[in-house]
C-alpha cells in the first residue's frame, strides 16, 4: 500500500549524490521526520542505471534495480522523485509518474526552465503535484517563501547569488588575486566545479532559476531562451582591485524585477551578468559555493534568503522537505493545494521581456589602451557625447612607452544603449587596443 | 456563507496599526491574491473599542463596531484575526474563537511565549488551526520555514536578530557616538520605540519570540520564565569603539542551540543578550530596524532569513499569508495540514535548559579602574588564577591621577562560571571603582 497507516512510499530514481543524500536524509532523520508529520516516509523502491558503486548508503529492504518505469508503475510507490538530471531521460520519467496520476519531486531546473510548460501543464490536466524547491537555492527554502510566506504581496523583484560554482571562483578570484583559470581549475579539484563547468560559469544554470524565480514571482510564462545570460569568463584579477578601490564586490547575479505603468502593459526586467555591488551590502559578504536570494515584496519590503546553494545534503534536504508536503497531501486526499508556479495555471500570462538596452544604471569600464598623453581625454569625449557621467576614474601603473594599460571607471547612471553605443565608438578609437569589458553595478541589498 | 465560492469570510478584531495594515494588504493585493488563490479574501467585519480615528482605509461593505463577541459569533466570518495585543483580552478572544470552531491568526508573541500551552491546547482539541506567522520577525517567513522549508532537518541552533528597536538603538549608537538614553529618545521621536519601550530594550520581545522558535526548532515546551535575559541599557559607546577595534559589532542576539549527546539527554540552550559578532558577518550587516534569524539543520546547514522585523505592512504581509494558507484549508477541509508548532502536539517534550553557567565562549569585558601602575596586573592576575586566557586588551587614553579609566579586553574561550568568579574578585579589588560589564563574543553566521 503506497499510501497507508504504515507511510507513505517513495520511489527514488537517480542514485547519484543528490540520490544518495536523499537516502541518508530520510534514514538520519527519520524520527524527526516522523514526529512532525505523524508517520513515516518509507523509501520503497530506487532506480539507477548503475547497480555496482557503492554510495554508503544501506539499501536493504528497498528494492534497487534498473528498471525506472517498473518503479513508477509500482503500486508500493506513491510518490516519484526524479534526480537523474539531464533533459530526455528525465522528462519522460516525470510525464510517465504524472500520467500515472503520481506527484513528482525534482531538483532538475534545467528540464523545467526549458520544459517547464509541458509538465507542468500535464501536471495541471491529471491534478498531481510537481515539487521542485531544490531547483533554485539548494536546501534554501526560496520557493516555498515566494510562493506561501509572501503570497500576500506583489513581488516587486527577485535577485541574487543563484550559483556556488561561480561564486566560489569569483570569491577565490578576489582574496587569491588569481586568474580564472587557475581558480577553475582549483574549483574543479575540490569538487566545487564539474568536469564541465560551462553552464555554471556562463551563467546559464543561474538563468534556469532565474527563470523559474520569474515566473512564481511575477505570474509569467517561462522564457529562459529570452534572458540576457553574461559569464564570469573574462574577469580578470584586476577587475576585483578596481571593484575594491571604487567600494564594491563582484558577484553573479540573476535580477528580475517587474515594470509596470499605468499607461503600459507589465514588462519584466530579467538578466543574468557579473555586478558590482556594495561592500556593505548583505549579498555581498555570501561568500564561497552559498547562495542568497533577495525577495522584495510591496507590503513585506526586502526580504533575503540564503544558504547552501548545492550540494548532497543541503539539496537533499530541499528534496525531502517536497516529499513531506506531498505526503501530506497525498494523506488527506488534497493534492495541488498550492499551485507549483505560485500562480493559478489559469493566470500565467506571457509578459514581455523589457528590452536591456533601455534600462539604466551605473557600470564599471575596464578600457585597455596605449599609455600616451591625450588617451584619457579621447575615451572621455566620446563618452560625453553620448551624455555619460564618470564618477571616477583609476589608471593602474604606467607601461612603457607605447604599451598598453588598464584605464578602470565607473560611470553615473547612463541608458545601456547609449553606453553601447560610446564603446563601440571607442573601441574603434586607435589607441584602445582590446574590447572594453563592461560590468553593471546594482545596489544589492 | 463564511467559505464559499465568493471567498473566504475573515474576521479582524483590532483595528490599530498592523490590522489596519491588513486591511491595506487585502484591498491593494486583493487581485494578486486571488491570482494565486483562486478565490477572494473578504473581510466582512472588523471590531474595535476606537470607532473614531480615521485610519486612512475604507471599510465600505464591512461591519465595523466594538462587539468582539458578536464578530466571532457571526457566520459570516470563518476565521479570526486578533490584533488587539496585551494578554488578557487577547488571550479571550482567541479561546473563544477556537471554541466556536473558527481557526485564529495572531501576531502577539507576549501572549503566545506565557499562555501558548492553553491556546495551543484548545486548538488541538478544537482541530482548528492557530497561525502566528506574524509573531517572530514581522514579514520574514521565518515560522513556516523552520517548519515546512525545513522539516526535512534536525534543527541544531536558531538564533538573530529578533527585536528591531533594539537593532535601531544599537546602529545608532555605533554609527553616531551617541549616548544610550539620547539614542532611545530619538528612536521615540522617529517611532522606532515605543513610549515604554522596556520590554524593547530588556529584551523580554526578542525573548518572548526565541520561546516561540526554540520551541518549533526542537519540539520543546515553551518555556519563557527561564530564558535568561539581558537588555542593552548599560552599554556605552566606548563598548561600540572597542567592538570595533576588536574586528566586532555588537548585536542584541536571541541564540537557541540543542545540546546531545549519547549519554544524556537533549538540553537546550537559550539565551538573551547583547552580543559582539564579527563584523564580516552576514548578521553584523543587518542594520537599523532590520531583523535576521539564521537557522542551521543537519542536513541543509547554516541558512539565514532577513527583513523588516516590524511595521505596519511586513507584519500584515505575515498576518495575510496566513489567512491566504487558512482560507486553503478551509476550502478544501483539510484544517491543521501541519501543527502550529512543527512537531505533533504529542510530540513535545519539556526539554531541560543548560545553565548558562555551563556554557565556554570567549567574552568581551570593560573593567573601570583607577589609573595607576599595577592595577592590569592584579585583573590579569585574578584571571589567571582562574585560567582565563587574554587575547587582547585596549587601554583607552590616560585619567589625572588618581581618576578612572576604562580597560577594555577580549579573553579567549573561558566557562561562564569561571568568568563569573574571577569578575566578582576583580570588582572587590581597590582599584576596581565600577562594576566589570560583559558582553559575550559569538562567531555570527
Amino acid at each position: 500500500m503506497a499510501v497507508g497507516a504504515d507511510g507513505v512510499g517513495i520511489g527514488l530514481i537517480g542514485l547519484g549524490t543528490i540520490g544518495t543524500g536523499v537516502v541518508k536524509v530520510l534514514q538520519r532523520n527519520a524520527r524527526v521526520i516522523e514526529q512532525r508529520l505523524g508517520f513515516p516516509l518509507r523509501l520503497v523502491r530506487v532506480a539507477d542505471l548503475d547497480l555496482d558503486t557503492d554510495r554508503g548508503v544501506d539499501l536493504e529492504g528497498v528494492r534497487f534495480d534498473s528498471d525506472a518505469d517498473g518503479l513508477i508503475a509500482d503500486p508500493a510507490v506513491a510518490v516519484v522523485v526524479e534526480l537523474i538530471g539531464g533533459y530526455d531521460a528525465a522528462k519522460r520519467v516525470l510525464l510517465r509518474a504524472i500520467d500515472a496520476g503520481k506527484p513528482v519531486v525534482t531538483a532538475n531546473k534545467a528540464l523545467l526552465a526549458l520544459h517547464g510548460r509541458e509538465i507542468f501543464d500535464a501536471a495541471n490536466r491529471r491534478g498531481v503535484d510537481v515539487a521542485f524547491e531544490a531547483s533554485v537555492g539548494g536546501g534554501i527554502p526560496i520557493l516555498r517563501s515566494l510562493r506561501e510566506g509572501l503570497a500576500a504581496n506583489r513581488i516587486e523583484s527577485v535577485f541574487g547569488i543563484m550559483n556556488g560554482t561561480t561564486n566560489y571562483v569569483l570569491t577565490e578570484m578576489e582574496q587569491t588575486g588569481e586568474d580564472f583559470d587557475v581558480v577553475v581549475k582549483r574549483a574543479q579539484d575540490l569538487g566545487y566545479a564539474e568536469a564541465d563547468p560551462t553552464f555554471d560559469l556562463e551563467g546559464v544554470d543561474a538563468a534556469h532559476k532565474l527563470t523559474l524565480l520569474a515566473a512564481m514571482a511575477f505570474g509569467a510564462e517561462l522564457t529562459f531562451k529570452e534572458i540576457p545570460t553574461e559569464g564570469i569568463r573574462g574577469l580578470a584579477p584586476i577587475d576585483f582591485e578596481a571593484a575594491e578601490e571604487f567600494g564594491y564586490r563582484i558577484k553573479l547575479l540573476g535580477i528580475a524585477k517587474s515594470h509596470r505603468s499605468d499607461a503600459a502593459e507589465e514588462r519584466i526586467e530579467a538578466r543574468v551578468h557579473p555586478t558590482l555591488i556594495p561592500r556593505s551590502s548583505l549579498l555581498a559578504s555570501v561568500d564561497g559555493a552559498m547562495n542568497a536570494v533577495a525577495v522584495t515584496g510591496n507590503a513585506v519590503g526586502p526580504t533575503l534568503y540564503y544558504g547552501a546553494g548545492a550540494g548532497e545534503m543541503p539539496t537533499a534536504s530541499a528534496v525531502v522537505a517536497d516529499l513531506i508536503e506531498i505526503a501530506r497531501e497525498l494523506r488527506r486526499g488534497s493534492a495541488r493545494r498550492v499551485s507549483p508556479l505560485s500562480y493559478l495555471p489559469t493566470e500565467l500570462r506571457p509578459k514581455p521581456l523589457l528590452p536591456l538596452g533601455e534600462l539604466r544604471g551605473p557600470a564599471y569600464l575596464r578600457f585597455t589602451a596605449v599609455d600616451r598623453p591625450g588617451v584619457l581625454a579621447h575615451i572621455t569625449g566620446v563618452l560625453g557625447e553620448f551624455e555619460i557621467g564618470i564618477e571616477s576614474v583609476i589608471q593602474k601603473g604606467r607601461a612603457r612607452s607605447g604599451q598598453s594599460v588598464p584605464v578602470l571607471m565607473q560611470t553615473h547612471p547612463a541608458v545601456e544603449l547609449a553606453l553601447r553605443g560610446a564603446l563601440e565608438e571607442i573601441d574603434r578609437l586607435d589607441d584602445v587596443t582590446a574590447p572594453t569589458r563592461v560590468i553593471r553595478i546594482e545596489e544589492g541589498l
